[in-house]
């Protein structure tokens, strides 16, 4: 089915919070990211902490909150995974 | 560690087959595509049907082998997968 094609390719959760990341409006921080993706908090904090360690974000404290934000890499790999969603939901 | 990096996001057998049908030396039938994926034949040609019903590929008999090209959205959904796994491999 169309509907799913995407997830041949591509890990549904990890991606869908790195896509999000790129969008201005989005709450960037992990109680937020973690609601939108449907995924639970604690799976959140290790997927950020993963983004983290590959380059892909930077955070920054904010208050209580830990901002996250795409790097330069992390925005170009969140555009082409947004590609990929793009293509293949239809 | 960084050579885990596009597992994140992708699911490593579909995608590689994906890719490599993009690059012009690849052998493009089924039991060579599973070979380079590493993937078994019975899941690669399964692969391969599911890349059809979504547009990705073209398939045309030749001889005994079914050729597999990828149609102009297959070639764009490579691209974007080829992006990410170069991005995140260092």
């Amino acid at each position: 089915m169309k509907e799913n094609g995407p997830d041949i390719f591509l890990r549904e959760k990890p991606s869908k919070i790195l896509v999000s990341l790129n969008n201005p409006s989005t709450e960037n921080y992990a109680s937020a990211l973690s609601t939108q993706a449907d995924c639970t908090y604690s799976h959140t904090v290790r997927l950020i902490k993963k983004f983290k360690e590959l380059g892909l974000i930077e955070t920054k404290k904010e208050g209580r909150k830990k901002i996250v934000k795409l790097t330069h890499e992390g925005e170009q790999v969140a555009t082409n995974l947004a590609e990929v969603f793009d293509k293949l939901r239809k």
